[in-house]
């Protein structure tokens, strides 16, 4: 059987999220959220970040950003990103679909910095182009770099000084929290919403969107239900939570990831293996031949992220909650039997 | 502690889903829905309607009514539905959010019918009005009825005749199969697009999405992630279908669901109590006064549906998987001790 | 050549209108409406009005109900309107294109009451259904009749008193204005916006929107450009409005308007015609059989509006601008030699 | 009085359309596009481009852009333009608002190529992505750069080789048809749908959107509804076409914006100023310093495009319809006086 370092979202989930289902499977609870875990977790949250914030259960990603950027955006302001963020790239155009332009600008880090802003900002300035209101980002991001807490202030005083909301996907927060200095409570502190992923963190499926702005999140739940993104059973998504936000899990998960995925880098490395970009989080973007991907594809999965040129491809491995050290002792030694 | 008939979806799932679960947790799957369970899923579906029809599993009822009529029609095109209808009430305008009007017409018993698609085809002749393209109809309904087979044909028939598209929500359709002379086959038969409910038969989310006509549902997979609906771990919301479709342990639980909800509305009829609507579904629609509904209360869950007058509301009682006729039995004898 | 009756709509506008372009002909303006005739005719509009409300200058009624509609809503929020109303049939899904949900209420007389307002509100009092948060009425309505200030005062009460807006289409206002007590300072005091129409009196296109509420209007050219409502020359939507709103010819359009159609329904009336209902604006509803429509068809336009039974329909007769008495009395002696 | 070169849409109409205009007054015509004068101005436009497609008249640019756009594609498809694509930059997001996105590729002149145009598609290759189905090109570009023959064949030629659909914003065509060595009839051979712009070439308003591919105009009236952009008195958009399209007039008016231009640009360069893209078309971008911009203020209007740097600024001058050579003179004399 081939290991997959495809993605952190191949299997269902962690074995304490399932215990947890098997503990409450006779349970009878009210639909829609309004359910005791729903509450728990909302709770163990507003402990974790410190902030007495407003918490919502969505299902996936692209989901809760179309939902959230929708909810609060009127119908000709935008949202500022990189050109590499999920929601311009991998969303299918959801955003434009609830009807909002992503504006972007390049940066080869995968991050936005206040410059990057201002100059968007500076180039909308009238009646005749959309209204930017929103700045997207995503930690990790999507090419696996984190921001640091002096990087995130410096964004969010931005956002401030200009009317913006800062609004942070936590697809990968555990891997963000897990190498970043920024902890919980200033994810609270420093954007006025953010969600900490649970599809890719060890939970079965479920993002919990935090409202540190109160005024953004009046009448959300008609947003949740609008936009086809209410659960009947809202347990179901709030549950996991209950788990992962107990002690400290959801930070494990991101450390043992960040952990792999180093170990894999750095024995890369002394192979002579370059990067495509340089990741501490669990995703790493390595450069190989076509003739080294067709040998690691005969024993582990892995995804091609883009050609380099005609001998050459980046290869994407993500490490996730089922991955260990020794797993990736095997794949290093496997590689050090390829002969180029 | 209080059972609950206020709905079918309090409980996480059915035992047997919950078993598969635990059987397949240490797997790898491919994301997206590209998976071996939802090949196998879809496989045991079409078995099951005898038909090579195109299947995909989304997560909730709303989600994939608006998937699916966003998906096929155009943006001046409109829904037919009756004014009971889940898209027309409980859907917090998600169609609408999607471009499209939903054109109602008003049945007591909560059916279309073709006089009443008729009338309003007659209506909209022109284009300075929406042109109605496609047929929603629920089995059972909104309001526990269900359709029989010559119904459905009928209302088939008038869809083919005038150039619309049938489609059906299945979210008790469990219920549904086991009430009406509508077999699965049939469905495949007589709709353009039905759906498979998963979130209120069993499974802890869910919907399966069936295509009889491929033209539908090409390039569906775009619409699915465009609107939010696609899950990375897309077999999550697959396998329960593995485990519902396998033998007949769907259909059996409409069954079990009909056979206790009957013996409550018959045991029922012999302490005198009316009711709203004549159901031989899971919900029963129960006139009450307001000192017997507080009797109710103290010992049951249950869910006010409307009031009749100052005096009289109608109470609505939901079975589900979860529900036997001892837990029947032990409420009618509770409702035998009520004096009123 | 055959009178029409058709439409209010058939000319290209009124002779004074077509004057003032003839005297501009030769200016340079600035473009999207910051020239100096928009500027002039909002003032004229300020004066009649007697308050400093904002106005804006847009194309076409469908254009303005959707621009202003979804300016104001959030993505969940619907309106109430008629189901006769404009929004409702004839703008062929527009406002639903725009993501709202139109709440309709059967009214015989084509208009909105506080009873029909506060059962559509009872009905609507959680996030599984849109939230009503607008009032949309037509002045004259869609059937020909008209509000009274305390009509108009009732509604608007119930709007302050339920939290929604209140939206007044006056694509015929001209024709209210002459038949009705309500005067221009009462559409500044009661409704929270409102249009003045141009296209169905007089001029060759265009709506005056304005908002009383300024909080409103915030923003409110993004969203025009957004809709596609922007015009490049500006000033051709606002200069038939200097010319309509100075001195009394607006009103004085109506004037005529009512007068030709109440000479027609009472000379009608003498013939021993009936109505299918009881206009004195510029719409009348008159029975005919169809025989009498086809004898009237030899000489004159007219819209065919509904049909009664096999041998009976209702035609529409519309006076516009360009009718006259003696065009009326024409159409009389025409009517009286018919025989049936 | 300053004369104005700040754009082409600062006067009302050319005088043939007002004298058209004032002939046609006292006719009853009938409403939403039906009337004679849209059939012929209809009739006119075939004969020149010599093809039998659908023509439809719309208000402005972008309504027309949104409508069309949002007519042909599906949800999840997106269109592929320039950045500095008026769909991309100046449309306060219409096109988004419809649900579509936008994707860019930066070109220096304005213009999409080939290469360009595959490089978009080979990133766009599954449903996590929008599917790019059209290709939006305008002629002259917004930066007054124009396409050739050749060019436009190559760019069509890839339309069709990649299943992509072509259409030409037209908003200045007739200073590119003035321009290029593309003829009426070329636009009818080589793109799906493009449109002739009246606004900005003498009419007081309108674009007529011409339908090469007929599959493509299929039910466009009701997308012309349900996008607000159906004027009741159609016949008022589609009169200054059959003026524009009667003889030579259009293009003549595109050469004398183009003669002027150049003479501008040739006298200027003889003075010594360069210029920020190199037309040949009705828009001019010239490198001027601060004060000198100051200096031509005093006695003409035109827009400040950008800024160089401190010092330095681009300015756009616009010819037009009522812009002579004498005029030109005018200005070239007072520019000789300026003394830096």
């Amino acid at each position: 059987m081939k290991y997959s370092f495809r993605n952190d979202y191949s299997t269902i989930c962690h074995k304490k999220v399932l215990e947890k289902l098997i503990e409450c499977q006779d349970e009878q609870n009210i639909g829609y959220g309004e359910d005791i875990h729903t509450i728990n977790a909302k709770r163990l949250i507003q402990e974790k970040i410190k902030n007495k914030s407003d918490v919502y259960f969505l299902v996936g990603g692209t989901q809760t950003n179309m939902t959230v950027i929708s909810h609060i955006l009127k119908p000709y302001e935008a949202v500022i990103a990189c050109e590499s963020g999920h929601i311009n790239v991998h969303e299918t155009g959801a955003i434009e679909g609830k009807g909002h332009k992503v504006l972007t600008a390049y940066s080869k880090d995968g991050k936005l910095t206040k410059e990057l802003i201002l100059n968007i900002l500076n180039n909308h300035t009238d009646y005749h182009m959309v209204k930017p209101k929103m700045i997207y980002i995503s930690n990790t991001t999507e090419i696996g770099s984190f921001y640091t807490l002096a990087e995130l202030k410096s964004i969010y005083k931005c956002a401030k000084e200009n009317d913006l909301y800062l609004f942070l996907d936590g697809a990968r927060l555990a891997s963000a929290l897990a190498a970043s200095d920024i902890d919980y409570p200033d994810y609270a502190k420093y954007t006025d919403v953010f969600y900490i992923g649970g599809t890719k963190n060890g939970s079965y499926l479920g993002e919990a969107v935090v409202f540190n702005d109160l005024n953004l999140s009046k009448e959300f739940q008609f947003s949740i239900k609008h936009s086809g993104a209410m659960m009947a059973k809202g347990f179901v998504a709030s549950i996991p939570f209950e788990v992962l936000m107990e002690g400290n899990l959801y930070k494990e998960i991101g450390e043992n990831e960040n952990k792999c995925a180093i170990y894999l880098k750095e024995e890369l490395k002394k192979l002579g293996y370059e990067f495509y970009s340089d990741s501490n989080t669990n995703q790493i973007f390595v450069n190989v031949n076509k003739k080294c991907a067709e040998y690691i594809e005969k024993e582990y999965s892995f995804e091609k992220w883009s050609d380099i040129d005609d001998d050459f491809l980046v290869i994407r491995l993500v490490t996730s909650f089922t991955t260990t050290i020794d797993i990736c002792k095997d794949f290093i030694s496997y590689m050090k039997a390829y002969k180029n």
